[in-house]
């Protein structure tokens, strides 16, 4: 790759956008040459809204969301349901199940699932911090809903947490398993149509 | 899309990165996270390469390409040869050709081609920067390549600047049409057959 096309800083421009996850070279090279076809302020303002959410950026302190005020506009709100916490892998799953507006309990953020072969062991994963927090407000809470992804890593971290949480006496329960919405039974893989059926309903 | 889950930095951020050209809401978040979790030095070093480039960034008073040094690497070059002027559409077209290693001499970047649909008219495009430049350094000049694209908009673009270089008297050439090396006769489309016929050449 011939580098010094367009001269140093263009250069450079291009390199740091070709870091970030999923943009390769030739998509860093048009975000780039966007930029640059923008006005300035355009330019500035996105520069310092990196510099901004980055020196801003914390975990709550309750739920170990990522925030820029501690406690998190969840925890903090006085309309959220404090009887439910919600346990998820990752900030984008707690956003996942934001955006559906049908949820008003707390969350958990636990950032990561257990993966041992990627040497994510229980410690890495913010499960401490969860029983910690169940153990200050245990009277508070009636149900702790484990949302993990319903992959190997997920189920593993399912039944850890699962299990950890056994001697504190609150209700666990897990997110459904099953056919999602629209989706055609005959492309449906055959773990999920064996959980869709274990997990049927009466009408 | 409910906007105050992370708090106002973060959220400014994600919008941020959505407002670039081929990034949705979830590319933008997943970008807005990874950089959260990379250290401080990572976020300020992308954010001062926009605000460097942006600030830089000029056109080549010679061949209009994008810099951040006037003239341009290329144009300023003792290596390359002078008698050749490629021209091409956009920088990224230059960097393509760039690329391949295989093409020595100079360019000139239009930025755009005529599209009366798009409201893109000749005065538009750097096409009156080529002919002054031709007569300042005409006697230089062997051989103008048209390398515009094989599109409606950069076939007119090309028929467009060849009637404007003819009082010039300078040779100007079209870079060839046909099949894709790779390519499978019978997923070509019949114009890039029939433009293959049209230019085939003595074995």
């Amino acid at each position: 790759m011939n580098t010094n096309i367009y001269g140093s800083k263009i250069t450079r421009l291009i390199e740091e956008f070709s870091k970030l996850p999923g943009i390769g070279h030739k998509t860093a090279q048009r975000l780039a040459f966007y930029l640059l076809s923008q006005p300035a302020s355009r330019a500035e303002s996105l520069a310092d809204a990196i510099v901004g959410a980055r020196h801003g950026a914390m975990y709550c302190s309750i739920c170990c969301n990522i925030t820029d005020v501690d406690p998190c506009a969840i925890c903090s709100s006085a309309r959220r349901d404090k009887s439910l916490i919600m346990v998820v892998e990752t900030p984008k799953d707690l956003a996942a199940y934001e955006n559906t507006n049908n949820y008003s309990g707390l969350y958990h953020v636990l950032h990561g699932a257990i993966n041992p072969i990627a040497g994510i062991r229980p410690e890495h994963i913010k499960a401490a911090e969860l029983v910690r927090r169940l153990g200050n407000m245990k009277d508070e809470v009636k149900e702790v809903i484990l949302a993990t992804n319903t992959t190997v890593e997920g189920e593993a971290t399912a039944v850890y947490i699962s299990k950890l949480l056994a001697p504190l006496g609150v209700t666990v329960s897990r997110i459904a398993h099953g056919i999602p919405v629209g989706g055609d039974l005959e492309y449906v893989d055959a773990v999920t149509l064996i959980r869709a059926l274990e997990g049927r309903r009466g009408m």
